[in-house]
């Protein structure tokens, strides 16, 4: 049973405001700070650099995390890599395909801009990059994704869940039609993943990028990066615990996910993010999807009834509630709620300003909710926006 | 005062094995775990993303942090990057530089493959590397890095202290003379910082490169990166938070240390990090560098009377001394100080194979102090050894 007062006790920081901005990173539980605990005070050593008991029980905790995360995105984990952020995920695949001059890259208007720069960077080398445009609530037609691929679209770059607008897209139908006409597809999952359910395996893309702070509760410094075929992508640094044999002339690669990961990793943040996925496991994330898509729903439909509030996104949602009020600026807003009632919600540009562009606004107050979230928070929210509307008026 | 045992309730993992590893990864005092909890617990927000409480107070404690790392090295925190591990430090500046056909690049056959591989994987570029060898005690003459400099010498990559010789290289010296032949230096101090005073800021160099988790007590997960002129290096990764201005044909980037830290950061690392350096700094280095010097001194100096032992590296000596026992694998002796007595040493390569290459050996067995351990400790340890030694004989 899903009982978010239990659940909240796990959150320490919800006493103290009302935290509408899981879209930019969610809160800790205390199990994933408990994990990291225990590595620094019981057993913390280097990873697969020793042989002796510290560095081998940190090496197999961090695995153990690798084998959680992959398993609960349903895929091997000798293809997924652990990185910094969704970020450096995305930028290993920019710079390890190895791109030709007149390559070709199909992308959206929509994306985050970790999802967008990377590509966008590429055209220096000559690759070409056809940014292609959602509907006016930030669904991506599938057919318009075929319509610009060319013969020469090595790769189809699209973000799962938008950040901004919170509309889920149709990233199945996707990469079928990009698979047929012989591009490969890299999935933007940092807002998807542990809000609904995901199959990365059975949606059949090339490379999954996530965030390992966000839905899936690890620490901030964790990101996820899923490859189908690592043998066809280099990785892009270079250093300590990606080789077996170095001489002044060359070295020879271990393969993945060891190539990807060369330095010292963030050992206690693997761990805690292991144990992240562990706690939305156990509490199941059909339950979790119920639970947050019900707080959408209700704030969204309220927020679209109050005067000179304008609310953007498609009806099914999910997390994220963008809106302005008319005549204020979003950081005002986003200033008042925190001063006034403790209210924590993002606003600006979202790092995704083409996204915004296309709705002729500068930027959006966005609400976003957690798995921890109450139905109470949410209408202090609304009673907070109406005072501000109020004013307006 | 240095009160080794006040020091030592601050490790936790000290009570059960004998840490004589602190040069893959030193442990971590729970200062700098609590700082990690304080932020998961009371305040843990995204970094430079909101205008919310939370948001504010983690980006002022990020930014903290990177004032103090900045201030303890002396050098402007504006030049400061924080990164994942040094092997992202210095990969930053090998894909930064922009590289032509021709180029020249001088480096050490005594680096870690960290500061080794970035440098060989330019060789597809067309850079040409040179690989200056040390003395058989690991010490690299200034004079045979100014004889391998060509006109074509954009850069020479040195460390400042080895991790297999634990030998302490000429790195004004080096940097003087390749400015004068106009060659920009990258110093690998991922095995000096926190272990003796270094002043980044008179040393002049262009780049320097550190771990977090070693020296300055930060968790793994943490690196640094000081950059003297941040206008001349590119970034390498594209994404969130490093942009003022994006559009779908173009993006204007944000000026250093932003551009270098695209994607949300590892903020509880680099908050611990700060923590870390916090305490290094309240104990005193040179405090440190007396009382780890005292250490090696006398374990090396034990070690090398020991029939059929043999060690390697300089007299004076910071923090490392490897050997080997004629016969037995380096493996094996680590497994036996392990089991036997609970003290974890390195084994192997160390991510270092060319060096011990040109030792004619396989692998060592590394020692390496912190300025946690005790001269009891030391004892117990060269008591081992000879046990192990009197099976060999």
């Amino acid at each position: 049973m899903y009982d978010i007062f239990e659940i909240r006790k796990d959150f320490p920081v919800l006493d103290n405001v009302i935290y509408l901005d899981s879209a930019a990173t969610t809160q800790t539980p205390v199990q994933v700070v408990s994990a990291i605990n225990d590595y620094f005070y019981k057993y913390s050593g280097s990873y697969g650099r020793g042989a002796h008991r510290l560095a081998r029980e940190s090496t197999n905790h961090y695995e153990d995390s690798r084998e959680k995360v992959a398993g609960f995105l349903n895929v091997e984990s000798s293809k997924t890599i652990m990185t910094k952020n969704a970020t450096e995920s995305i930028n290993i695949v920019a710079l390890g395909m190895g791109w030709n001059s007149g390559d070709h890259i199909v992308t959206t208007s929509l994306e985050h801009h970790s999802n967008l720069l990377p590509w966008m960077n590429l055209k220096d080398c000559g690759v070409d990059v056809t940014v292609v445009s959602p509907d006016d609530t930030g669904i991506v037609n599938p057919d318009d994704i075929y319509d610009s691929i060319t013969e020469r679209t090595r790769l189809v770059a699209v973000t799962h869940v938008s950040n901004i607008f919170g509309s889920v897209q149709d990233i199945k139908q996707i990469t079928r039609i990009s698979h047929k006409n012989g591009a490969m597809v890299l999935i933007d999952g940092a807002q998807s993943v542990g809000h609904f359910p995901v199959d990365v395996g059975s949606i059949g893309c090339d490379f999954f990028a996530a965030s390992g702070h966000k839905g899936l509760l690890g620490p901030q410094g964790t990101g996820i990066l899923y490859v189908k075929e690592p043998e066809n992508l280099d990785p892009s640094y270079f250093g300590g615990g990606m080789v077996h044999s170095v001489t002044t002339s060359g070295f020879d690669i271990e393969p993945c996910p060891t190539k990807f990961e060369s330095g010292t990793p963030n050992i206690p943040g693997v761990i805690g993010l292991g144990k992240g996925v562990e706690y939305v496991h156990d509490l199941g994330i059909s339950n979790i999807e119920k639970h947050e898509k019900s707080l959408v729903k209700d704030m969204a439909s309220k927020l679209s009834e109050m005067p000179y509030v304008e609310i953007y996104g498609p009806e099914d949602r999910s997390g994220v509630v963008p809106f302005n009020i008319a005549g204020l600026n979003s950081h005002d807003v986003a200033m008042i709620l925190d001063e006034t009632k403790g209210i924590c919600v993002r606003s600006g540009h979202h790092c995704a300003m083409p996204a915004l562009q296309a709705l002729n606004v500068d930027g959006a107050v966005r609400a976003s909710v957690g798995l921890y979230n109450t139905q109470e928070e949410i209408d202090t929210f609304i009673d907070a926006v109406s005072q501000i509307t109020s004013l307006v008026g």
